[in-house]
């Protein structure tokens, strides 16, 4: 520990992933001084078909917005 | 916030994931009175090889039998 | 409940996943006297691109070396 | 399974938490068609310190304005 | 990497969590040949007010009744 | 999204967690170019009863021997 989970809607490339990795990381370390090799980082992917927020999924054609709104 | 997450075991439709985004956001809102867009949604689908219960994993032949075991 | 979820970053064949979802259920089972058909046990697997220790992904030619450091 | 896991930043009352159980469950019950006593809900309340959008603290005096920014 | 979560309704006491941990990493460990430094075991205790099946909180007169229900 | 889920072993003060926020979503946000009112963080704190590692709980005496073992 600690271990920090990283929830993504959108797909990364590889780079991205290793340079958040290693970001995270190192962002943990420098303030809670904590041995980077405690230090696990895990990225999931969530497809937009999977994710949602104000009752409408991502790959809706007007998510950006009907998600913005303050009642249903 | 709030973050609902579903893991789901069963392949679920599009329109089933869109349906169940909507009324669990909206169900929350109705309750807590929190503006929908402060609610997002993620769903995460389990392969059968993936769960189990009672010791069983959920493609098991005899799964309805097997996971509703008192003892092991 | 309970429900244990297993996070693993290498693959796992169908034989390995359904002995540790009977061995992890079991071992709850004998220690805390919970009726086996309430134990879930929930395997998610992650890529070695998804996953880290030490600031460095699993597929880093150098993982073993690169995430035991102490300093970044 | 399903399993619905709920993140709340704020207290909510028991009667809120049954209400949220009760509504959640009929809800995913209708619409997958799947028995109830299979549908597991779990809250999980977070401390106003212990999350953040935008950078900033839920309990950050000016939170509302400063966690709607578009740039850092 | 592995990381173990197990979340229970019940209080436990500290020497049922020692041996959860103890053997749940044991059984990972004979199973996968994974080095038993390398698995993690996270125990989340969630209160019976916070946690319901089939709709009906754990902390129900009649639980065990009614969250055994095929329909709602 | 994303969101950020910190399961962090030792207590943190609140200065501590306000900088873990903020950072944690700079870095997010300078990296994948999302903006940060997208970007929420959770941070989790576990009791040392609670975790483990090597199949030994954080608050054994001899917990960094005993959790760096390669056998069981």
């Amino acid at each position: 520990m600690p271990v920090i989970k990283v929830e993504l809607m959108s797909k990364s490339t590889k780079e991205q992933k290793e340079k958040l990795i290693f970001d995270l990381t190192k962002k943990t370390y420098d303030l809670l001084n904590i041995p980077p090799e405690k230090i696990s980082v895990v990225i999931q992917e969530v497809g937009n078909e999977s994710w949602g927020r104000g009752g409408f999924t991502r790959n809706h054609p007007d998510f950006d917005t009907l998600s913005r709104k303050h009642q249903m």
